[in-house]
């Protein structure tokens, strides 16, 4: 079981989306090496403490270099306990250390803390750059495309006219919501060093202040100490934690989805980049499809319904069963798959294609009724009492007769006693409807602006 | 359809797990009042800025005490439109503010901004104050508890003993953490008032700052703007605050399977209050089951899942799709059960009897191996090189011999050898593992003046 | 809290999705209305077993046709157990048969075979008939548009063409084979009366063959015993039938949304009905939007999670443990919303618009392009080593220069020299996409046959 | 990326739960296997219509023994699209057949049919024996502990007597139930043969009855057609296989509950196996947890809600969009730890300890009040009129005073008028609780023998 390639994996994780930058913090080698980590941070308290001499400092910090992950498994083969095999092998290396490894503390002190830990690094050092260059991207099309007209779509259907830019702006302020929730989330992810049942009852055997020790030992580690925990963490700020990045993946899935529907071929706005050579179909050679977009909301279904074994693992009998540990053992893949999408999309929207001129050609489909709503505010304005319907009726029989709406509305004597009160500006966007944008463009800027200042992106 | 009792409901929420108080935000009646509110705010905003009189005001006022839901319904099933419904029923009793009803505004500025009030309503009257009062509750118990001895459980087996009142401690901490998070995002819910697709084309027709006047009309409500929204609100602070009112009810559910496995048989070390005429089983007569602890944790099975409705709604097609409308008339039920939970448990937790001599029982079941741990630590910090697989197979040997692990420890030279450098208080609490309780008495005290601290409890 | 008016509700199941023909199986009165019918069922058996009097069976009757649900909930309220307290105002009412009432049953025999039966009942007397009309409905426009030429698209992107009927026809299919298991796994639930623990050890005391007299009694209800029970009936039957019902409503939700895109503006093939009062928008009176089946997909998110509660009501400790009570509460909103999206889906297949001109010019939007794939085909056919690659190299000039493929291919001597070996058939198709149809027609016809004598339809 | 040990992957199914036998047939290296089974299969069947010669398929079977996954990869890096580059890697190697290789398929007639193959073969070849193990194993216990008396728990709380064997018989039909639900629902998988758009367009140039050559193809893979498909096949039979798995399960997660609270120190009547080196708790050495069976409840936790992903991959929009296909690819990951959680169960099953002693001395705990409910049967069944209240008061009274419940009832001169109408039977079993066992031990043999009968299991 020691040898392998990716290919004879189950995961497609481990064979498809796989994020080599997150190796060194989310694979089963880094969760070893960080809880070698936090087993190093006790000895080196225990010598603060001179409990233990300052030798064994060094000792440790030379054996934990060596530690192999097989001979860890071999060990746990052997006993079945995973943290005492780790400590078994430590042991084996050390001399003046060996009897103060692992001493006070309980597996989950160790294992929860390392989690916390690569968890905090692979967000802070992979995840977070990542989405902020997404982010940046996102920022770069709003503020190019902030005048580039689009008709505004509901219910699939033409509505009133948006711009492009101001359509990719309501992302760029979505992400960067989410990007701060991440890092929220992210920041209140806490440590925990209080022994088997969180009672701090074996460091109280040789050490005044063991909750002093526990915030020192996790100072060392960058991390601050549960207020109180049971032999494991409070679950909370883990669930928010996934919360926040399943919900930003479904900011991904939304926008995904948008920019496959415009490139729906009777749509055709925008199209995802494709290269000379890239095949698209088997046996339709004429097919580009959308396949990096439909792979992230694809990615986005298979890790969404995780949550709920996230809010299942808030859930452990007295001072803990183990009925969280394996499940927990699956949140790693849902941080690769996520950054692997974020990933992909930067690409995506870096190398999109925008059809500006098609934008406007299916504006132009709809421009005749579009001004059905700038009509009936107008008129309510100057107090028709049922401007909404009246407008109503007339653009229907225009659908119906499949008739210009800008000519019944000119025949419409009724109509045309209000229109005479119209300021000029209002007449204008009345008959011109691709000057009924209201602050799109403005808006457009504002968002990149907001979120430029936040970021300190200088771009 | 439009008489009713509440047993001709399909939902138990609405014949069984009712909470009469939170009617008059959650139920359809009050969301219909809800948007009644919205629309009056614009009528205020439009007279504010002179775009109609005064007189619409105090007319629109008058009016919108009197709609009547059925009446709004009935408009509904004619025209198809639930939010033009009620304009048209407003309308049909207005006059001078006949043209200004609903200007410039589209039906997800009244519906969206109306669900936040309400949620928001409903959480800060209702739902906060009564986790409020369970939170004191569990602050009660663990410091009056703080010092009752009880064997510590993990994975189901004795462990290292606490306090009860430790084991409560944690759950103060855990809710104190939630009450906290449903603040926060609760107070992140933004409201809307941008128009079809966002971006205030319909206000800009006669409105400077359409942004501007979107803030005013929102700060007369209570509420604050999205920066950017389209058709409808980012969805992303309702997923956050429907992820802390979900993850606030796996704390609950935690708490009810604690509780309810000391009251096993074999344990029975609390009880949830049964009254004199109570009856336990239709046909075991000597029953006394805890059926409220059962039914908090069934709630919690029903809801949770629902996350999964909250994260499929944050997409929506373009400037939106209508696909997250039914889904979210939903989120009610989410709140009435969690609330009708909370309040339930703080009656359980009120009545809970607490047979402190049978935790001390159970302890002594176990209380001659729970030394093994202290022993190990010690002849650790004494430098044994391998202390715990020492004691481990001693401990074992006791098991498997059914002997007295205190017996075979006296007669080991090897551990005697080590035992002589104990301090005096180390010998003691190696051998009256009731001692061993390292800080669990000193950390239910402070969590519980922390969280009295935070939310200026005064008991 | 006995008074309501349906406005007063929380849940939208109540108060908008609500099927009245429904009521009378999944309300919580008819609920009280099955449990009596279980009940009564008992006194028969025992009368039959000579261990009551005949007269019980008559008094018996005569009482339950005038039980209040109003006064079980009363009684409930006072002694806090819903079964007891029915048995109690049975009693109240009973004079012979009054040691008789519930004698040898535990609540959940009651309750679950209550239970099952108005599940069974619903589906077989509303849900499968209303299903079986929407299944008529798309055979008929399966059949009458099996000809009606339109563009497949895979990814959103023009593919091979194939008939609208055909595109109806795998939704017959599909919701066909949906019904047999709806159909099936309702067949296979069973009802229980086996007591307490499932052991019928209260039967035994006074009846000879306890599992006889649980299958007559069961037989009497028109259902069979589950093999074995604990206090409850075996959860699998359930979870299959719950599968059954969330993967139907997962076939509606795929339909609502290929008719929905469909109707997108820029598509416009088809349009859900839209009346001439029906307003679409609150401010746009131009729209008409696909909002019955936004709707139905809506539902489908607000459904489809609780499956998640069915596999966690699975896990029920040792004899039973009460928490999958309350959340079994919860199914009859499943089938009231299910059979609501069915009914209203039929609407809208009914009165669907379907404009066979636009799909007509969007096929020919692709119709160049498409035969893309005929050709590559045959050119393999005819031994081209590489005609996939030979052609989309072809067809993707085509696209980048906006050129005609058809001109490409036949100023291409290559592909001339194999084109020459066609036969006149296949240089037809070649050249006359609209005839590069496969089985497309005569497959909507087959199943459509298939389907219609399964279900004995005679349309 | 091609070099890789097992520790540095992401997903645990990759590095920690791996069923080595189970790679053949899910791994990424098994899948491109079956995909290039079919596309041998398609080489079979043209030549079998002569299309191609009889060489072809030589040649063929040749290359395809040859194919490496790694260079599959290293093309679809190249040119973006899987399927396509397999046939690219064949056709390198090919000569006669290079032009028949994937002539007339469509990616997904290729990958569809080959996963529903494998998934098929895994569950066949390695899943149902690895489960009908386990079935074993558990009528094996159900046989020898059939009148192993041990109190019968509801609501945690002790109830009417059951036999150990009887509590396990529960499972052997559960879990025999699920194993005939996997074997029907694979049964049920088809597979598929029919195009682009699944109209058999590309078929259909030059075959004649393109659907009995789908038929035929499929056969010779041992599979059958589906009825219609369009790119895809119908999702729904896989919905129903994954629905099989997820629930079996559940059976077994439930099973490890039971039999972990049964392991609970206060009750102590089983024991997960234990190994003299093993190690419980790296700080307790006292410690033997039941970690397996808290594993297999979490991986369980963690597997179940992936059918909501199943479920929102019955979407896919007209004749496909590709948002099913990531989501697709984690399925195998479910069987493998489902696989595994059956291997272990099966294990702890088979070296579980039994301790009957405790058995009957918790059953001891309760003997005096179980007696309750065959008093107010028996009561009843003498005409007394409100038995169950009777008993009730009596025994809360002896529960309150902490008295004998049976002594009580000697003083009731009451119940003692009724009591010496009571068989000799009823009176023994009245006054001896351990006779009171209905017909457990009788079903528990029933049970084991149905099961034997319907596996042939010869034991």
């Amino acid at each position: 079981m020691m040898t392998n390639n990716i290919f004879a994996n189950f995961s497609p994780t481990d064979y498809r989306y796989r994020v080599a930058d997150l190796e060194q913090y989310l694979s089963e080698e880094a969760c070893i090496r960080y809880q070698v980590l936090v087993e190093t941070a006790l000895i080196k308290m225990l010598a603060k403490n001179t409990i233990c001499s300052k030798k064994c400092v060094n000792e440790i910090e030379k054996i934990v270099n060596k530690i192999q992950t097989k001979k860890v498994y071999e060990e746990k083969e052997r006993i079945g306990h995973g943290i005492r095999a780790l400590v078994n092998v430590i042991k084996d290396e050390a001399k003046d250390s060996k009897p103060y490894i692992h001493m006070g503390a309980t597996s989950a002190d160790i294992i929860d803390t390392a989690d916390i830990l690569r968890f905090k690094d692979a967000t802070e050092k992979v995840i977070i750059p990542d989405i902020l260059k997404l982010e940046k991207e996102l920022i770069r099309i709003a503020e190019l495309e902030k005048n580039t007209i689009q008709i505004g779509r509901t219910h699939g259907q033409h509505a009133t006219p948006v711009t492009f830019g101001f359509a990719i702006a309501l992302y760029v302020d979505r992400l960067g919501n989410r990007i701060l929730n991440i890092k929220e989330t992210c920041n209140k992810l806490v440590g925990m060093f209080s022994g088997a049942v969180g009672a701090y009852n074996a460091l109280s055997l040789y050490i005044k202040n063991p909750d002093k020790f526990e915030t020192l030992l996790l100072k060392e580690l960058g991390l601050k100490p549960a207020h109180i925990s049971t032999q494991v963490i409070p679950p909370e700020p883990i669930t928010d934690f996934v919360n926040s990045i399943i919900s930003s993946f479904g900011v991904l899935a939304n926008l995904a989805d948008d920019m496959r529907h415009l490139q729906r071929t009777e749509i055709s706005e925008v199209k995802e980049p494709f290269s000379n050579v890239q095949v698209g179909s088997s046996t339709m050679p004429q097919k580009q499809n959308p396949e990096v977009l439909e792979s992230i909301k694809s990615l986005w279904k298979a890790m969404m319904p995780r949550m709920i074994t996230t809010y299942a693992d808030q859930i452990s009998e007295h001072q803990r069963d183990l009925t969280n540990s394996a499940s927990e053992r699956y949140v790693p893949e849902i941080l690769v798959t996520f950054d692997h999408s974020v990933r992909r999309m930067t690409k995506v929207m870096k190398g999109l294609t925008i059809n500006r001129d098609r934008m406007k050609q299916n504006f132009e489909m709809s421009a005749d009724k579009v001004i059905a709503e700038p009509l009936q505010i107008l008129l309510s304005y100057y107090k028709h009492p049922n401007a909404h319907e009246k407008v109503r009726q007339l653009v229907m029989k225009s659908i119906k007769n499949n008739a210009s709406f800008k000519d019944l509305i000119s025949q419409d004597n009724e109509i045309k006693s209000y229109f005479n009160k119209f300021t000029k500006e209002q007449k204008e966007i009345s008959l011109n409807p691709e000057k009924y944008l209201g602050l799109a463009p403005q808006k457009a800027k504002e968002i990149c602006n907001l979120w430029k200042r936040k970021f300190g992106f200088k771009i």
